[in-house]
């Protein structure tokens, strides 16, 4: 990664961070993975250009973190892996060649960082998490529970991944908690529809009654030990802080609030992230891909307090 | 109504949430009628687009309320009543034509939620619903009273619905309460004004210091058993949450909070409902008509309830 | 169709130039169908929104050709048929879908125009066409001949449509015409590829060396008597002209040459249109959306003035 | 007018290149007047921001002309005299101001190049200029004749101004002609109506025939030695170079064209200007606006050349 | 300032508010001066349009203050001085024009309000402040300290203006408070750094654990009777709020939260102040623009607050 | 570079056309290189974007070229050298870098093709080309001359690059040609200027009279054997084709123009090109981005096509 503060950040070749570019898996710590599908989409449609938008204002970013007071690339061997090729389309394909991309990059040891594309892209990392660890825990920040069965007739679609993920064992629903549902509903009981398949669902309106910290902690303690995939759809934001994504909800989160729920993730066993649906052409200012790759800034910061934390 | 699960929401012809498109009054429960008027704006114009926008976005809208645990189309017959013809430029003919539509529906038994254009229309359809009322109560959202007496000279313009509406006789504002006055005003005294002429006008600063729920409860007390006109002027929202509108002042409401304060509204006798000033050639990403349309929505689910509400 | 002087243009539910909205299919002369789909399409995707950006801004137009002096809902039955249902992600049931819709309306005795959607829907609309016309002519408007084998190892992309309707036998080259082929190309031979097809391939050098008029003197003599379809892809145009589309081409028609080559096509026999590949999210002003309106309003009038040439 | 050369263009307070602003009239030779009115649109609406769009762009504009080798401020005193106040919604009153404030800078011998607005403000113009000069001949560039009798039964709008003017005897129709009508029309006889009124009416598939030199030759003759007014819709331009107006129309003029076009009125005895119907809100770039402010300084430029050509 | 309830507020020349307009220094006891600088700027630029934006929106701002019931300009002389002239590129002549323009209205009594340009300019403000009063107390609201060293081997740059001035003489750093820091950062003590320079640095975390109100006061404690520079970092609010900025971090203030701190300076004995740092070509709808212009008018009704006070 | 028939062009890293990143100097044929910098801007401002700009668009380009019917890469060792590093508001120090990353991969035997960035950035590539091959000649695409003396003083911004490069001897005025001069100008003997210098300036006016290939060839007589510079400013295209610029001028070329132009520069020995000033803040759509990045496209087809011909 360059020194902005030699090099302007505008210059250059625009990978995550600058962090250098490696298309074959090798042995690091992190590794950042674009996933631009967006087959999947049930109303606007665009996120192919999701993990470009990401890197092109991640070069905004700072190489340390206020907060934790780390600055993640002193501990962490950080590549930019590229994308795992889509072919726009074809779901099955299109799984495949993510769920091999990142398997190649899990064998090398690397936590994977995906940056989304739609939200379906999750099952197929999560069938490269799963082959690695076997079910993992999930903890999800979206707007939608995305545990559809069906949705016009189709089986793999943005509306269904976590459903599938559990009916193929990837998942594990009772250590698993979903954060933020809320707006309309394809039926009165779709937030027990989540439920009933396991997840801990916390809706909106709960998450304003009980408070940030203690539906973190819950959330923590309810992942115990496992190995847990984070999932943050940029959608769990208000459309004010993230207009650009593909089925925005009015009554969402604060950027501050989702740093904030991020922060209380330290000590978990962390093996998996994405940040999905930015959708760069209803963007404005590009103020949602900065919101996604400061989320991903933070995932990486997580990663090397967590590291910390063990090694002690 | 299509099923949003087997037929994608992005197509069709776009009445509001894909309702029937109904132009002849007929019995239902609730109608939505579009507004398209703007020649009474002051600053930016163009909210005769509004109704049109707000159609369009409300195909992201699922049938069922969340928070209600509701789906208001199973107990209520809502159909889209097109617009009520305006002429721009000509006031009285436009404001003749409204309140003959609006009439005409409510003689039908019908509920209307009116979809703006600028705020000079409530004026048109409270003179409808006094005629059918008599003197109504209002709960209005707003960053601005609109209760000035004339400007430019001129007697009807977006600043001056709610004085002229009381001295018509239209509505009483000893019942009325208007909610989230902020920003520059006119004159030191202009909220003493609107207080005068006998509303309870609560500003954005007092709302702060109370709470949104102590607010609400006492405007519904004041409302009583009174027929109320609810009016929601979308500039209430803080410009980050609806850019898209004539005069925009910082400091407002969040999209939860307005949400928040309509879902304290049950147990009112609501007979009549608008949102305005949505004005699509400056809005970002559609959100501005994504909240108004989620508020229309929050408005038709609150008939249902308080229909089940007065049944029991 | 609503007098637009009697009725603001931008007022009521937006059918194509207001015309009444008939999902069924019944005897008329005209109907306009939306194909909603995106699946296809190569590079920036969201043409699933272009049938409703085109019906919103027709509401521009008024009911007469100033050109032919001719108004043609005066001759012509016409309506709005909505859209065919398609299903994003899910190609072979799109095609299924919008190949039954036209098919029932062309049984109907109705001439069809489609409005895309990406140019992957021509394919489903040329097997209704052929279903009742056998192999048809086709006259193609577009910067690139979409007449490649496979892509991504996929076999239908908006990138190869007229390969498989040759194939199919739906469509006879020795009777067809592409114009205005422009820009990159994947190899050097891509042209020779559509003439060895069969194809008169018409570049747009040639179109500027030979004249608009001879060219299309030309394609008319071609394609003879043989009923035929009229495809035109918006990205025929330059990107100042349009835009709002998937894989612009620098150096395209401008609007007054696409009307020009569209008036010279009175005498043929034309049995189908589609105007496709409007991309709204990429739009400004929406004058993209208005050259595909009023090129399908260039299409309604010619429809007009060679029924008055037939029926003399 | 500060020296560009010395004080960067974007600074200081934006009136028309930087000329100094004179509310009061008084005896220069030509000054420019904003008349921000848009009550009379018939589409978009928002042509009230037009003339603080053509100011603010015109600090792009460089002191001297190119193509007559002559800098307009060398031999005439220009100032910006702001605002004629208008006031929205109110016809009758916006009209008498605007007419009182160019008839007083008439009195001082000043030419009025009026910023708009609507179109509907020539009319109000014409009325001062007549009040002076008697019935005045006309040059109109523009896509629409706005020779309409009335509109929604109003008799003021967007689309009538020079029926009026014509009516009113502040127009010599023998003596003018209006030049590039195109697009889609209410009746099959519009042009008509306009020739019936006594206009030369050259369609824009005339001016294609016939070639831009002849025709603007043709209406010199025909204007003679009246006094002429020219006046410029900038919906004349295709909307590929003036997206930003109220009713676009594809198939228009280039700026290349409308330059060429202003150059040949060389010699014409011109007493009043106007440029109209820029529309910010949905201006790209400010194209439209630069478009307006460089024919407003051709304007310019025309009345010193023409001025130099008198005195010799 | 002309009335806007006779005088449509888009209407006119736009100066600040539509004050007068007063390039000389003149005793006035406000002036407000733009600052069109951003050779500074060390990511995205244009802030050199800033001044304009600022001053066109503002029209929409109506004479009095809400909050503290007073018309400043009942009781202030108030001015737009327009823009001190820079040079784009050369940072010292332009540092040396904006000193020399501050302190020449300094020296006639005016209290300026720099609207900026780039946060740089903050520097040459100083060394007119500290010309006529000394060594001045800050209160600075900001997502970034700007006190970095050197940069791409820069001194002056938009993250150093702070330290310069501590260096210079021209800023009490013992009596300065910094509130709002967050985002990411250049290395891990960089907060550290700006407390060492001897600055209290109240980061975002830290306002969000204490509360707005003690922050204010402690910040209002240390300046005690210092005379008080107030420095506006538009950037201090949330990207949602103020999109239209070069560095946006995310998780920032509300603009009522900005309002509401500005609201608790009273009694400071303030004697200039800046609002910098906003870019139109990002900004949405002029949210960033109105934001800037509402705390410009937010700092003329502080003045007149506090002279009030003393005067009693 | 990846094949985009398997690989879907918006994947990857975006380099342009997605050749391979190479930032060490290395004997190819063919080195694009970025230069940011945006300091010598004389009013809009953020031409450092541009080189990123356009390698992200360049995406959408095919490999092979249709109306030469080649494909460069098949006989062209092609690669993207990434940005020479510049420093924003430091001329000198970006200058020098400039020069000394041209210089050594001109050591490499490569052919620049530069990105911009302002104008300004043509001076320092000039003097890397003269240092290798004496005083070259140049043909330049612009709607301005850059030939100015100085402004607000300074000696080194976007309006002043060629004359500096004729008085340092980089540049042979005798064999070099300026096209497209157009628009308002400082002087009326602006163009005069230019002219004693020594260059052969062709207006607007005169390529309109006096047809594109005669000038061209013209052009190409005048530079014989001398090493050519080609430089390109996007603001020779009109506004309506390349909004995206900071000093945009009506009246310019199309982009079929500017690519038949560029054809007609087989033949001569190019040792050196730029694309410049483009602007993504005000770009719409990318189409400038599309246009600079096909222009340089043109350029890589030409040097492949010029090398076969040498080699014959």
């Amino acid at each position: 990664m360059s020194d902005v503060r030699t090099y302007p950040r505008f210059e250059g070749i625009h990978t995550f961070m600058r962090f250098n570019y490696e298309p074959s898996p090798q042995p690091v710590d992190v590794v950042l993975l674009g996933a631009p599908f967006d087959t999947a989409a049930s109303y606007r449609v665009g996120a192919r250009f999701g993990p470009e938008a990401i890197r092109r204002v991640s070069s905004l970013l700072r190489p340390a973190n206020m907060y934790h007071r780390i600055r993640p690339d002193d501990s962490l061997r950080i590549v930019d892996g590229g994308d795992a090729m889509v072919i726009p389309g074809n779901i099955e394909r299109s799984y495949a060649s993510i769920t091999e991309r990142v398997s190649s990059w899990l064998a090398e040891g690397a936590t994977p960082i995906m940056l989304g594309g739609d939200h379906s892209i999750a099952l197929a990392e999560l069938r490269a998490l799963a082959g690695k660890y076997g079910p993992v825990a999930m903890i999800q920040f979206d707007a939608h529970g995305d545990t559809s069965d069906e949705y016009w007739g189709e089986k793999d679609t943005q509306a269904t991944p976590f459903r599938s993920a559990v009916e193929e064992g990837l998942l594990n629903p009772a250590k698993s908690t979903q954060i933020g549902m809320r707006g309309t509903v394809y039926d009165t009981n779709d937030i027990e529809a989540g439920r009933q398949l396991g997840f801990d669902v916390v809706t909106m309106e709960q998450v304003r009654e009980r408070g940030l910290k203690p539906v973190m902690q819950a959330a923590q303690l309810r992942a115990g030990n496992t190995p847990v995939f984070v999932s943050f759809d940029i959608d769990c934001l208000d459309p004010a802080y993230a207009p650009g994504t593909g089925t925005p909800e009015i009554g969402g989160f604060t950027t501050f609030e989702a740093q904030h729920m991020i922060h209380q993730l330290v000590g978990l066993n962390c093996v998996g992230f994405d940040v999905v649906e930015v959708l760069p052409s209803q963007d404005v200012s590009e103020i949602t891909a900065l919101a996604a790759a400061t989320v991903a800034f933070e995932f990486l910061t997580l990663i090397a307090v967590n590291n910390k934390f063990k090694s002690r």
